[in-house]
């Protein structure tokens, strides 16, 4: 299938309707879930549900077939009993549907190998595009699209596409809790037609997306997925989580998904030259991706940690230097503009603001350091003295990198007694995070894409 | 102070009676939430608040001075200016309080270290013994003492005992938003007298205490803190963060305590010659403590992951291999015990129920492991597939935890969709994590642990 243009995935995100073969009126199966999700997620254009079985579901009508349909069909969700998946599928080609998300399990994942070939026979036979299958579905925010049995999910710029349905879930799940938006989910399952390039292809072009998120447990063409990846991250940021990456773990792939997981060095090698940022878990990816799609670039590694409280402070350092990042001390010059500090503080770097810190200190800090040419990333860090409020310093951060030219991330660190302040970050496009050690990797992560970019752009302009 | 017997602690533990010297009726100062922290908290004793200028103070009569109060007081929090804490270290010892919490800050830590030595002067003099100055204070939840400044905490047995105030504040309100109780709490600040090797010994004590979770910038005294743990941790597991672990973090903590914080390789040796566990971060100090306080130590470092799903799975595989812990493959007569289990199913490690696992296929899957020689640790993990309810899997694992030999370490990764669930599992004392790294960590906590006791009782025994 690999020659039809990717631009043929558009269908799947953008339909001007959708059918779902196999809808059922019974809660808790998956043809009922997935149909729900659908209506009571708001999506505008038309929705078909299918099965000879039923009258209406939700109030709309059931149609006998997908032939029987009365208007055009984009795409096509699929969750019948796999052996009857190639059937549907050559009906999808004869109504001139554009793509199928194919829910239904029980292909090559269990060694069925001949009914996922009929799946892809009939499917290129047919035109039709395939996603899956045992997948998990998909999602469009923007569209309102939520073709899938996970959580609905909240508008944002951060595509994630992952392998594991499963897993997916748990994600998606775990990224609501965090107040994560998503621009769009794929779960791919079996990827039997569209696999991880056509997707990368796809999101590259993609308005909403900004930033990448991939859970990957084995590729299917490595070298294509390699050249592809390298083109799509000049553009935009690939996190990839690659899990199988112990060699017990290799095995455990293995005996899952019956798929080669291939050395993980190989990998390391691979996802560094395409330009993929590698992520250890769920939490490292989406804390990666979280900074990725809203701060500047910087042009070093040298980071300078502001903060109330010298213990927290060290903590921060520690876990800066772990990683490989600079935290150099304050040139004279900078001490000098920060000769306006009281006696207490300490102009090193950690600047210490002492539990005394007020709004205005932090403010002028992040200005000087932000102007200074001594630091590359600002690291706001804050915990709350008894009965002092968040807000107000919060404030001053999203002031303060309303016009920075710099990367700022901070780490409000005492939990639900600095609910609000934190609100104040997130509205103000400043990733925060709870522990130094989390906020440090998401530093890391920018200056891993800006030296990326900039290796990138040196390489070009020679 | 050290050739005062370790048992005079707990005077400021169970104290008869408390007073506040420097008690305030000014909402959001130190001195009016302190006490009422210590009103609203539930202290049993007599409560006497002491300031020459306020007459009453939430319905309490306040004192002129700590000679004025009619009875026994057995514990006194200061919250005065710095430069009156030695007068009132006198009058404290006229009136044979045993103990005195020193929050105010301005002593060592901003280089004022003459007025400090008044402190110890005055305290040594008078038979007080000291905790602070510049703290947060202590807490003794058995006995409803809130004598700080920080988050109320719900009872539980793990001691938390921290230099930084800040630290300790920030981890308490982290530590609630998790559900985490404690026995005690310790802000020891400058430990111009107490000192974590006072602390040691006293929680070693303690009946409420079953693991001790520290933060340390610096230690006051290297030998004879290596030398008490070393005893304490036969009897008790001692967690602890030693921040300042970079080179950038020793100079950080240079400028913020005035105190050399040493050669992190020589803390690192110090400390597993001690036994203590050392902890990166907060999550994972309490993490590691919440599996060391109820689960049974393990005899070795083979793990068996039982999940019913692949991808998360393989995530898990790799995280515990990364931490060098074994995963090893079922054996043939484990195979054999398993072979009930639907034919989809993986009866290799990872054992893989699928997404049609049932909770009795988790109940005898954790019962052959747990009888098999195969293994010494059991890893539940669950994702919950669409529509399926995480608490019948709970109820099982519970339910063979209760009677099992070997820890079970649970990871119900999907967020709000499994609270119910973990609630189970936490009523239980089966702990759970909501990523494979967390419980893996948490895992090899247990591992490292058994292992020094295993060593320990192996010297002894020789």
């Amino acid at each position: 299938m690999q020659d039809l243009p990717a631009i043929s995935l558009k269908w799947f995100f953008e339909p001007r309707s959708v059918a779902v073969v196999g809808a059922s009126s019974r809660k808790g199966k998956i043809g009922f879930e997935i149909l729900r999700n659908i209506v009571e997620g708001g999506f505008a254009g038309p929705i078909y549900p299918v099965n000879p079985h039923e009258q209406t579901i939700l109030g709309l009508k059931v149609y006998r077939s997908i032939g029987e349909v009365p208007g055009d069909v984009d795409t096509c969700i699929i969750v019948v009993p796999p052996h009857m998946v190639p059937a549907v599928l050559f009906q999808c080609g004869e109504k001139s549907v554009k793509g199928a998300v194919v829910i239904s399990a029980g292909f090559s994942e269990i060694g069925n190998f001949e009914l996922e070939k009929q799946v892809v026979d009939n499917a290129s036979k047919s035109g039709v595009r395939v996603i899956g299958p045992n997948c998990a579905g998909i999602v469009n925010t923007e569209k309102r699209l939520y073709a899938t049995i996970e959580s609905r999910i909240e508008p944002g710029d951060i595509a994630f596409v992952t392998q594991s349905g499963a897993l997916g879930g748990a994600a998606l799940a775990w990224a609501r809790q965090e107040h994560i938006g998503f621009s769009k989910f794929v779960s791919y399952g079996n990827r039997c037609d569209v696999d991880e390039a056509d997707l990368l292809e796809y999101l590259m072009e993609d308005q909403q997306t900004k930033v990448i998120a991939a859970y990957i447990e084995g590729l299917r063409d490595g070298r294509r997925f390699v050249k592809t990846a390298k083109r799509v991250s000049v553009v935009k940021p690939i996190l990839a989580i690659k899990s199988g990456c112990s060699s017990e773990g290799t095995r455990a792939t293995l005996s899952h998904t019956g798929a080669m997981a291939g050395s993980d060095k190989v990998y390391d090698g691979a996802f560094r030259q395409a330009g993929i940022i590698r992520a250890e878990d769920i939490e490292d990816l989406f804390d990666m991706a979280r900074v990725l799609h809203n701060q500047p670039l910087p042009t070093g590694n040298r980071v300078v940690v502001v903060t109330n409280s010298g213990g927290p402070g060290v903590m921060m350092v520690d876990s800066l230097a772990k990683l490989g990042l600079a935290i150099p001390a304050t040139s004279a010059d900078t001490k000098n503009k920060l000769a306006f500090l009281p006696e207490i503080c300490s102009r090193n770097n950690p600047v210490d603001l002492t539990a005394e810190a007020d709004p205005e200190h932090y403010r002028k800090v992040l200005e000087v350091t932000q102007e200074s040419d001594d630091f590359d990333v600002l690291v706001a860090l804050f915990v709350p003295p008894a009965f002092v409020k968040s807000e107000p310093i919060s404030d001053v951060v999203v002031d303060v990198h309303r016009t920075a030219s710099k990367p700022i991330v901070a780490c409000w660190m005492s939990g639900d007694l600095v609910t609000e302040g934190v609100k104040i970050l997130e509205r103000g496009n400043v990733p925060n995070f709870p522990t130094p050690k989390r906020a440090a990797k998401a530093v890391s992560a920018l200056v891993e894409r800006g030296r990326y970019l900039a290796q990138m752009h040196a390489s070009i302009s020679q």
